[in-house]
C-alpha cells in the first residue's frame, strides 16, 4: 500500500510548507546549495546526452535525476517552495516572515551551489581556462545564449513577457514533480511518480530558475557572449517570478482547493503524521 | 500484497462511480479543469517528441504520463467516468441526475482547463503571435487539420461515423488504462499497468475527447486552417459520443458483468474498503 | 516479500485450475471474450510498432501488454488453461467434463472477441471499407498470409506439422509467462515476470491460436488473399492441438512434477489460501 | 523492507546449497531439464535480437530473462550450484557424495532439455531440415563455430587453456547473478538485481556450459560445420570445468569468507528461515 | 513504506562509517578485493557497450551495474568510505587509527582486485598475449592513454591539478550514489536511486581512483603506451586525493551538516535501528 491518496498528498504538502519555514536558516542556506549543486550536475549530464545523441528527449529524459535527488534527500528548492510555504502560510501554519526568510535564504543556497559548480565545470571543462572544447562546451554557450540574447532580440516588452511566460508553464510542471513526489512512500515510487513531469519542462526548453543559476553563469563562464546584465534582465528575474506565479496559481493552489479536506475531517492517523524532509 | 484482485478492482469501480456522482460542483470543475490542463502538456510532449524522432511510438510512450497523473492524484477525467458513473447509477448507488451534473461539469472543466493551456502554449510558441517555427507548431497543425478536415473530406456520413467508431475504440482503451490502475495499491503498480494501454490508444491515433479539447483548439490558434463548426462537427460532438458508447459498452459494462459478484458474497473487508481519490 | 516461492505456486496452478473449471459458463464466456478483444489490441499496437520501426523486436516488446491485461484482470485465456484446468482433473479437483465446457466456453468466447475487434479495426483502417492504407493495413495483411499460405506451400504433411510445431514452442512460452506471472503478489511483479517470454514468443512468430483468431481474420477483412478453409486447415486447427501439447507437456506436467508436494505436506495458510481470478 | 542484508544472503546460499543436494535425483533432473530447455528458449530469442539490431547489447539485455525465470522458479542450475552446494558441503551441512549426485543429476538433466530445445528449435527453423533460412540460422551457426573452432585454430595448449578461462570469467558473473537474486525478498528486486551481471557474461561472450549444451548442437542441427567430438573437446569440456573454478573460487568462497558469521551468532530467525526453491 | 527519510539516511551514514572501521582487517581485505573485481567487470562492459553504440551514453547507462552490487552486497569501497568513516570519527563513534587502517586495507583489496581482474581479462582478450583484436582492447588502450597521457600533455602543475579536479567532482556523485542507495529499504528502490549519480560520473568521463586500479593497468597490459610512473603520477595519487576531498568536502561533511540531528533526538527505534552490511 505504497499508494498515497490525495487528501493525504495535499495535508502532505502543507505540513513541508510548514517545516520548510520552520527550518533554520543553516539548514536552509545548505540544503539549498547542496540542491543547487545537484541540478547543475543533471544539467551538465542532459545537455551533453542531448548533444551526443542529437536528440533533446535523450537528455530529458536523464533530467530528471536532479530534481529525484532533490525530493528524495528532502532539499530546499525554491520553485518547490513557491507552491508549498505559500499554502502553509494561507492555513494560518506559517507566517509571512518565514515565507519571505525561505526564499530568501534557499535563494542563496541556489546562488552559491550554482556558481560554484559553474566555476569547478567550467575549470575542467576549459582545463582552467587554457584551452578545451567539445559538445558540452557548446551545449553550454549555445544554451546560455538561446536563454538570455533570444529574449533580447524579442525587444522589452514581448522579450520579458516571454521569459515570464516559459518560467509560469515551466514551474507548473515542476511543482506537478514534487507533488506527484509526494504520491507514494517508496523511494521507487517517488521516482517513478516524478520523472515525467520534469523530464517534460526540460524536453519543452521552459525556463527554471534554479538551474539557469548554474546554466547561464556556467556558459558565460565557457565563452557565451552573455553579460551579467543581460542574465538578470532577459532571464533570471522574469524568470524567477514566472516561476513563482506558475507554481503558485496553476498547481500548488488548484490543487489545494481541489483536495482540501478540513483538518477535523481526516482520520487522525493522517493528520497526525509527522512531514520528515522534502 | 500490493495486487488487487478482479472482485475487489470491480467494487473499486462502483465506489469510485458514486463517490464522483457525490462529489461537488466545484470540485468536480475544479479537478476537471486541472486534468484537462495536465492531459494537454502530456500531449504537447507527446507530439514533440514523436515529431523529434520521426517515430511516433516515441511519443506514444512518454503520452501517459498525463493520464498517470490524472489518476494517481485522482482528478476528474469525462472518459472515466463514462464507465464508472453509469456502473454506480445501475447499482443504485448513484442517481441520474448526479451522472448528468457530474458529466456535464467535468466537461465544462475540461473545456476550460483544455482552452487555457491551448491558449497558454499557442502564446509561448508563436511568441505572443509574432512569429514562431518549429516541430511543436508543425505537429499541432498537422494533429488539427488530420483530427477534423480528413474525416470532412470522407463526407458527412462515413466521415461522422469514422469518428465515432475511432472514439469507441479510443476509450475501451482509456477506460482498460484507467481500470488497470485500480489493480495495485501501490505507485509503481498503477503507473506499470495503465502505461501502455493508454500509450496504444496515442499511438493508433484514436480520439479521445478530452485531449482533443485542447489539441484542436491549439492547432488553430497556432495557424491550422480549422474553423469552430469543423472542429465541433467533425469531430469534437462524435468523438465524445463515441468515448461514451465505447466506455462503457465496450469495457465498463462487460468487465461489471464478468466479475461482479454480489455486495453480500464479498469478505467484509473488502466491501467496506473506502474507495479514495481517483 | 511479494515472492511466491515455487510450492506455492504449483499450488496457485492447481487452484487455479480449479476455479477456472467451476466458474459459470456465461462469465467464461464473457471473461474469454474480453480477453480476445485486449489480445487483439495488443496485437495491432505491437505491429504497427513493428513496421513502424523495422525492427520487430520493438513491437515484441509492447506485445505482451495484452497477456498483462488478461492475467493481471484474471480474465480466461484458453491456452493458459491447456496447462492449468488438466493439472486439477489430474489432482482430482475438477471433473473432465468441466475442462471440456471450459475449453469449449472459453474458445466461442475468443472467436466472439477476435472477430470483432477485427471487424471494428477492419472498419477503421479501411474506412468502411472505402479505402483506406498504412503500415498497418500491410502488416495484417503479410501476417494473415504468411500464417497461413507460408504452411500450405510446404504441402500438407509438412506445412501442418509445422504450424503444430510452432504451436507448441508458442504455448511453452505462453504458459511459461503465465505461470511467472505467479511468482508475485505485486502487480509490478508480475507485470515484470510475465514480460519477456511473452515477448519471445512474438519476437520469434511462434503460433498463438488466440491471437490468429483475430489476427488471420483481420487480415483477411483488410485483403489478404487467405480463404476461411485456408485459416482454419493450415493454421488455426493445427495451432490449436500445438498450443495443447505444449503448453500441457511442455511446461504444466514438467512443472507439476517437479515442484508438487503434497497438499497435506504444505503449511496451512497456503493450501487454504484461495485463489481468486486469473 | 524487501532488502535482504549481506549475512542473511550467506545464510541463505548454505541453506540452498543443503536443500539442493537433498533433493530427489528424479526432481534435479527435472527441473535441470526445464532450466535447461528454458536457458535455450532466451539463448535463441538473444542470438535473434543481437542479429536483427546488429548490436550485441540488444541481445544481452534480453538474454538475462532465461536465467531470471530458473531462478524466481527456483529450477536446478549446474553452474550456480557449483557455488552453492560446495560451500554446504564445507560447512558440513551436505555430504560430498550428495554434492557429486547433484553435479551429475543436474548435468544430465541441462544435457536432456538442451538437446531436445535444439532439436524443436532446428526442425522448426529448417522446416523439418527441407529449407529454411534467415538471421537466426546464420547466427546459431556462427555461434557454434566459434565457440569451438575459433578455440581449435589456437593449438591444444592455448585453445584449451582460453576456453577455460573463458569459462572461469563467466560463471564469477553467473553466481554474482545467482547470489544477487537473493539480496531480495521481491520479484521484482530478484529481476532487477540478477539482471545485468547476467547480460554482462552474455554480451562478453563468455562461455556458459549450460548455454553451450543448446547451442553448440543446435548450431550443428541446422549446418554448422562442427563435430561432436570438436563441441566437447573445444568447448563442453573445458567449460565446464572453468565454470566450476569460476563459481566456487572467484565468487562462491570470496563471498562466503567475506561475510560468514557463525550460524549461533545470528538471529535466531535468520538462522531458521527455511530456503524455499533457488 | 520503503522510503528511508534524511535524519535517518544521515543516521545511517553514521552507522555504516563505524562499522566500516571496526570491521576485522581481513574482511575489510576481502571485501575491497571483491569490490574492485566487480568495478572491474562493469567497467569491461560499459566499455565495450560505448565502443559498440558508438554512443557513451549507453555505457555510462550498464556502468552502474558495478557499484549496485557494491552496494547491494555490503562490499567496502574507498571512495564511500571517504565520506562515511572521517564522520564516524568526527562523532567519536570510530578512531583515527581505525580509519587509516581501513583507508589502507580496502585500498589494498582494490589494488589486489583490480590487477586480477586486469590480468584475466588481458589473458582472455589477447588469447594469451599471442594476438587478439576488437573494440574492447582499443576502448581499453585509448582510456588508459587518455586518462594519463592527455593531463602530461598539460604539464606538471595543471595536469596534476585537472586530475585531482576531476577526482573531486567524481567522487561528489559517487558518494551521492552511494548515500542514494541508503534511501531505501528495497532492493529496487536502492538500485533505481544510485542508478543514474553513477552513471553521470562516467558519462561525464571523471576519474575515478578503483575503476582506475583496473582500466588503466588493464590497457597498459592490453599495449597501451604508458608507464607505471605515468600511471601513478598522472592519473592514481592526485585522483585519490580528489576522491577523497570531494566525497567528504562536497557531499559527506554538507549532508551531514544539512540533517543531522543529534542521537537523542531521533525517535529510538531509528536510533537504534542495527546498520548491516554496506
Amino acid at each position: 500500500m505504497s499508494y498515497v491518496a490525495p487528501p493525504e498528498v495535499t495535508e502532505d504538502m502543507l505540513a513541508q510548507g510548514t517545516s520548510k519555514s520552520e527550518l533554520s536558516s543553516w539548514q536552509q542556506l545548505l540544503r539549498g546549495t547542496i540542491s543547487g549543486f545537484v541540478l547543475s550536475g543533471a544539467t551538465v549530464m542532459a545537455i551533453l546526452a542531448a548533444e551526443e545523441a542529437g536528440n533533446s528527449l535523450v537528455g530529458a529524459l536523464v533530467f530528471p535525476m536532479g530534481l529525484a535527488v532533490v525530493v528524495i534527500l528532502g532539499l530546499e528548492l525554491l520553485t518547490g517552495n513557491f507552491a508549498l510555504v505559500p499554502l502553509a502560510v494561507l492555513e494560518g501554519r506559517a507566517r509571512l516572515s518565514s515565507l519571505f526568510r525561505s526564499f530568501g535564504v534557499v535563494l542563496a543556497g541556489h546562488v552559491i551551489g550554482g556558481l560554484l559548480c559553474a566555476l569547478l565545470f567550467a575549470a575542467w571543462l576549459t582545463e582552467f581556462w587554457t584551452g578545451g572544447a567539445g559538445l558540452l562546451i557548446d551545449g553550454l554557450i549555445d544554451t546560455a545564449e538561446e536563454k538570455t540574447l533570444a529574449y533580447q532580440d524579442l525587444g522589452m516588452s514581448a522579450g520579458i513577457s516571454l521569459a515570464l511566460l516559459s518560467g509560469i508553464l515551466c514551474n507548473w510542471l515542476v511543482v506537478l514533480g514534487v507533488v506527484m513526489g509526494m504520491t507514494s512512500t517508496s523511494t521507487t515510487g517517488k521516482l517513478a511518480a516524478l520523472w515525467l513531469p520534469i523530464a517534460a519542462f526540460f524536453y519543452l526548453e521552459l525556463e527554471h530558475a534554479v538551474v539557469n543559476l548554474f546554466v547561464i553563469p556556467a556558459g558565460m563562464m565557457v565563452g557565451a557572449d552573455v553579460g551579467v546584465v543581460d542574465w538578470l534582465v532577459w532571464n533570471q528575474v522574469p524568470v524567477l517570478i514566472g516561476n513563482l506565479i506558475g507554481g503558485f496559481f496553476l498547481l500548488g493552489l488548484p490543487v489545494y482547493l481541489a483536495f482540501r479536506t478540513k483538518q477535523e475531517d481526516l482520520p487522525a492517523d493522517a493528520a497526525e503524521e509527522p512531514s520528515e524532509g522534502l
